[in-house]
């Protein structure tokens, strides 16, 4: 029986936020990162230095000794940065939610190492309660991935890519629009002069229930008690913002028809 | 000068969310509630237990000698069970964030009492961090009620009627509306088994994060990058659910145009 490897170095390729909060954590953990690489030598630089590795921004140097490759950079750059990439013996791994798995094929170990959360430049995140989702193109190489990923974190699981892609969508439900909704509310209070920080509590607890309650227990609101009439002010309220009016109305028509089959 | 006066007894017109909690809230530090009245007997004799009052189920039997009466029912019944009280010599006050406070003008006194939060049954709220929305037909009337809930929570504002308005539409974009995409990712997990727990982590984070971001700093998604090959495979993947195509497609041209002024 093969012994499992276990991860003893790592390059990390990116140095964007998701760079940046991984190799911090690893680096933490006492995990040598032996390079930064970035196009850009200054950014590889200022995070090489919080990770006591060395920056480069020349593919071609990169240490053909490091155990694993971490390639953490936006999705439309990963396939030519794989390209320039010499292959090696250790496992080259990317974080992307979306990417396929087998973009990495050319290499002979490879998988995903894809980190279920949002990481802001300073905003610390606590590492050990982000969902980490993984896939290896071989069990040895699924396992030491796995491995690797629970000396971070609680949450970790086997992924496949197919399931990857409907988290990554799922995703944005749960994070990118709603912020856009928050901006919206946002626009709207400014318009009174009031602070955005009233809505502060509402807005985290909203979130927070999730954790009892699942979402379609928890609606609320004017279109789920289906009150009509607080609809059409509401409508009237916004009929200089047609963008806010746009949602307003495809969200309550939604609402009413899910629980009350109307419209 | 006319003394301020102080609220020393409260009966509840209500048994719902909103007056559960803040009943409950207010039997804690020592407020004498006299009466919850319910036209459903049984559930004002569920919260009268707790809350060491009577319960009553017809409005003939509240007690006028009360400092306050916190109207707590669905908007669209308020108008009518203030129809049906007598006037009084206290407060009488509603808790809703969209009735305007005209409607009690019949009484002396009068007031708004508005906690901007979500009370769910059998999830706890500190109530200590709920903003509440007062307002008063006179200053005297406003400066007690704004005491009274000065006793509950941290954070009590002044805020009329039209101002009040707005926040409650705001509070929609930031509580029922992110509520309805949970549900539309809920959805897109259980299609492959995939647990929503998975999502917890980035959901609460999305929320948290508005402690220390604007919105529209913490936007992110391929909307926000203008990453078009992204939105092309998520349209693709969503095309058996129609309802979520929309929303897919109008956030995403919203947040296109906004931040790349494109479609």
């Amino acid at each position: 029986m093969k012994l499992k490897k276990e991860i003893k170095s790592v390059v990390f390729i990116g140095s964007g936020n998701v760079a940046t909060h991984l190799s911090v954590a690893l680096h933490k953990m006492g995990m040598p990162i032996l390079q930064i690489y970035s196009p850009n030598i200054e950014h590889a630089r200022l995070l090489a230095r919080k990770t006591e590795s060395s920056a480069i921004h020349d593919l071609s140097e990169i240490n053909p000794e490091a155990d694993l490759y971490l390639i953490s950079i936006p999705d439309d750059k990963i396939i030519k940065v794989i390209d320039e990439l010499k292959p090696f013996s250790g496992i080259a791994a990317h974080t992307s939610g979306i990417v396929e798995m087998k973009v990495l094929e050319k290499f002979e170990n490879f998988g995903v190492f894809y980190p279920l959360q949002t990481f802001s430049k300073n905003r610390p995140v606590d590492i050990t309660t982000v969902p980490f989702c993984i896939e290896g193109n071989s069990e040895d190489t699924q396992n030491t991935l796995f491995d690797l990923a629970k000396k971070l974190s609680r949450s970790v699981q086997y992924i496949n890519s197919v399931d990857r892609k409907q988290i990554h969508l799922a995703a944005v439900f749960v994070n990118n629009f709603p912020n856009h909704l928050y901006a919206a509310a946002e626009n709207l209070l400014k318009e009174k002069n009031i602070s955005f920080e009233i809505l502060l509590p509402l807005l985290q607890e909203t979130a927070a229930k999730m954790q009892d309650l699942k979402p379609e227990e928890a609606q609320t609101g004017p279109a789920r008690r289906n009150d009509l009439n607080t609809i059409k002010t509401h409508s009237a309220m916004l009929k200089n913002h047609p963008e806010l009016l746009e949602i307003y109305q495809l969200f309550s028509h939604q609402i009413l028809k899910k629980y009350h089959d109307k419209l």
